[in-house]
């Protein structure tokens, strides 16, 4: 039992029965991952370079396009040759900008001892968000609600691995789209005292966000701290929008980091090439993150991309590739180049349910990002169904899979070798080693042991109801559920973020219509 | 449709159905991969040495013990400090003996067009054995028969990233285990022409299959040509047993490679710390494979092992732990340190049917045995719940698997990286690529599209019947096991070969007993 849950039970008592179940939970967050392997590099430096060179290429021949007057007036002003909405990027131009994104920073959560340190070898691991569907506590498929928003953000709050309830998980469809960012905000701020990511489904969607924040964090805070990340996506090939470009002027104007994340389905709004593709989605992040620098000099910001194959078959997006991986080792060795952190995608798959087909598509995509050197490893837990829904049972099994993830990138420890050696002199050969005292006092660090995983011999699993992964991890979840305790927001602050949102409720008319973003 | 197909369809007609069946399934051998991606390598040169060191000092100190007593003379007339049935090896004794291990050969199968370079930056994927259960063809687990042997011959045959048919992939339950290495050997060799592995349950089994390859490949073209394999577990900690040692030697004398894989429970059979575990593991390893070249001087020799951790709470094997991915990247240093080839084991997992957990499991595992850069890449099909069962289903979604991880190995194209940067201004902001004559020549080179996964929309996935993997995989093996056709034996031979069985089925005792091995 871990200090973190001592604490919570000493502190506010409740019945016996939740306390003895809290008591057998570990809740505690891990630090912000520090990886110690060594990222897999594909390329070598005048690969990289070509790589540099095409992307440089086509931001100064064929241009971006921006579709939004400000940013045109912006980039006339800072000096680039614009051509109707088409943008033109001197090469020069775009290294002196992107300079000025600071390689690291801190990532702040209401809880200071939840603040995560970003960028180099640091990995944080953020859940899946813009679900239209969920499957649920009975693994039934249907439209979510603000309740399973909580349920998500909740969980989210007690994983370890999960360094952030990110946003809208689930979009909580019993709420119209034009007040649901309110919601979606005020539910990861209450329900966690983790980081949390910002809507940006417009600019002045994106201001109330900002608006949130500066109530929880407080406003000259916000001036030099990130206090949320929001996600601005591009529309392969090479065309930013009004939507995103104007959610991006509201977070970097206060300082706050956004996600330049191209979005893109490989063969489809890409070359049908792993290197052309690349090159065309650093072209596209580059645009975005010199844009970032443009509105506000030395705001923080990600290198991002969302990142598919379609099939040629059906047209659908593919996940698990062997070129989504080999992308993703690319992008992190541009990034590390141009000396910006940079965001990824975990977990991606098409599966219509948890079965294999999703543990694969999983694991592999999260084998291949950590391998990558991701800072901003989104869409950690509970992605399937190629995003469509966001499942309660694998967002419990992600989660671990992530703590497993974390243990592999920490790399070797050899802090006990030498006792460990002397352990095989005392067993020698033939011997048993459980009963040793080296084993018996270093066995739970040594080696971990997954909970989602049933490893018991098959008569034990029919023996306790032949249960499949699916059927075990609700029952976590439900537990989860169960000892959930609320970190308490400041009454005061409570307070005045409900009298936003309300003020803000009766503002804006209740137009519907959907908005997702990746 | 690939030349193979259409030779083998053109040479042997059959009726239009059948033949129309296999022309749209491609059953064409992958060559031995190839990897470009550097192997993951957590340690520096120190530490690589910090392991040799602690393994010489076992093996100096410690010591091993080869429980049979031929092996002990010979250790005795090489030189070693035999004490008993302890054996203490000098560390130069080892360097000395280890060093006329052959860096790389050709596995050689009875159709040369499926010969394989071995060692070095080359990778094979061998499927599972060993299982004394199977998930059959309606996902029924049950005992196997020697036709549900034949069938897995049949699918390794078929599926093109299998590389090997291995051996017992199931134990052919229903003859007797006295006869068993026999039908098994023989299955291996008639359904398919791609290499297959030797049975080692004992030396005189092991003379018996050596027997059965003299006849197919030639007395004399095995002394100079490896064309088999055979695995030989140590006794993890620091014990060689007569049954193994005998079957080595029966190897060694004929020039065939053996597998020498120390059977690890990380924390069971090894210290609880990921180097010392790793440290005791290489000494087992060293010690076999220096036992091979005092029976025979440069013949060739694997390093093995057999690899998990084990649950602390059931005393159960895990897999897909991070501790596992750690420990094949050092032992990957390690065998490169001292340039022999490598084995490990792929795609292992405890779940109990082929559910998500199944599907980390295998991911995870795949992922990290590429980046480790196996040579020899073991139970690369089928296995599930702890090695106890084969499941049909697994087996061809874990062969795709293989492809995927094949491609992904192989690492970047960049040789139409000029023609797809010219799509890209040819297509432009906002456009299209799937028109673009580029995209339509190259697609399907560029980027892998899995057949067994499904990334179909939710509704097109219901109106096909809602099929999850494990179903839409059983078809598909239905489907190879219709259209299979055998690539015949020369008729002496398998008259020579079904005689030697008979001969030795009359003179060997039918009694009963189970052996598997890892």
């Amino acid at each position: 039992m871990n200090a973190a849950v001592l604490e919570k039970i000493g502190k506010r008592g409740g019945r016996g029965a939740r306390r003895q179940a809290r008591s057998t939970i570990n809740t505690t967050m891990l630090p912000a991952l520090r990886r110690k392997l060594s990222p897999v590099e594909p390329m070598d430096g005048d690969q990289i370079e070509r790589i540099d060179r095409a992307s440089m290429d086509i931001l100064e021949e064929v241009g971006v396009v921006f579709r939004d007057e400000q940013a045109l007036a912006d980039w006339k002003a800072a000096g680039a040759d614009v051509r109707g909405e088409r943008v033109h990027l001197d090469r020069n131009l775009v290294r002196e900008l992107i300079a000025s994104i600071p390689e690291s920073f801190t990532y702040h959560a209401r809880n200071p001892a939840n603040n995560l340190p970003f960028g180099n070898d640091h990995s944080i691991f953020v859940p899946m968000t813009g679900a239209p569907f969920l499957r649920d506590l009975e693994d039934k498929r249907r439209m979510p609600t603000l309740d399973d928003l909580a349920n998500f953000h909740k969980l989210a709050y007690m994983l370890p691995a999960l360094h952030s309830t990110a946003h809208h998980i689930v979009e909580p469809m019993d709420h119209v789209v034009a007040h649901r960012h309110l919601r979606i905000t005020y539910s990861s701020m209450k329900h966690s005292d983790k980081t949390f990511m910002g809507m940006t489904t417009s600019g002045r969607n994106a201001e109330d966000v900002m608006e949130m924040c500066a109530i929880l964090f407080g406003e000259e805070f916000m001036e030099n701290h990130a206090v949320t990340t929001g996600n601005c996506n591009g529309n392969s090939p090479l065309v930013w929008d009004e939507a995103m470009l104007s959610a991006m002027r509201a977070f970097c104007r206060r300082n706050q980091p956004v996600l330049c994340s191209p979005f893109v389905l490989g063969g489809a709004n890409t070359p049908a090439s792993v290197p052309a593709a690349v090159a065309q989605l650093n072209a596209e992040a580059l645009s975005g993150l010199a844009y970032t620098q443009v509105v506000r000099k030395g705001c923080p910001a990600i290198y991002g991309h969302y990142l598919s194959t379609v099939s040629m078959k059906s047209g659908a997006p593919m996940a698990g590739t062997p070129e989504i991986a080999l992308m993703n080792f690319m992008i992190g060795q541009m990034a590390r180049y141009y000396r910006v952190p940079w965001r990824t995608s975990n977990t991606l798959g098409g599966a219509k349910t948890f079965d294999a087909q999703a543990g694969y598509e999983s694991a592999s995509t999260m084998m291949a990002v950590l391998m990558a050197g991701a800072n901003y490893i989104w869409h950690s837990a509970g992605w399937n169904e190629a995003g469509m829904h966001c499942s309660m049972a694998k967002f419990v099994v992600d989660a671990e899979q992530c703590a497993m993830g974390y243990r592999m990138a920490e790399g070797i420890h050899w802090d006990d070798f030498d006792e460990a050696l002397a352990a095989v002199r005392d067993v020698g050969p033939g011997g048993h080693y459980l009963g040793h005292p080296h084993t018996q006092a270093r066995f739970q660090e040594a080696f971990f042991m997954p909970d989602r995983f049933d490893n018991n011999s098959v008569e034990q699993w029919i023996a306790e109801g032949s249960q499949e992964i699916t059927e075990r991890a609700l029952k976590h979840a439900r537990r989860l559920l169960e000892v959930y305790e609320e970190p308490k927001l400041d009454d005061a602050v409570d307070e005045a973020l409900r009298d936003y949102i309300a003020r803000r409720e009766r503002e804006i008319p209740a137009v519907d219509a959907l908005n997702t973003e990746h």
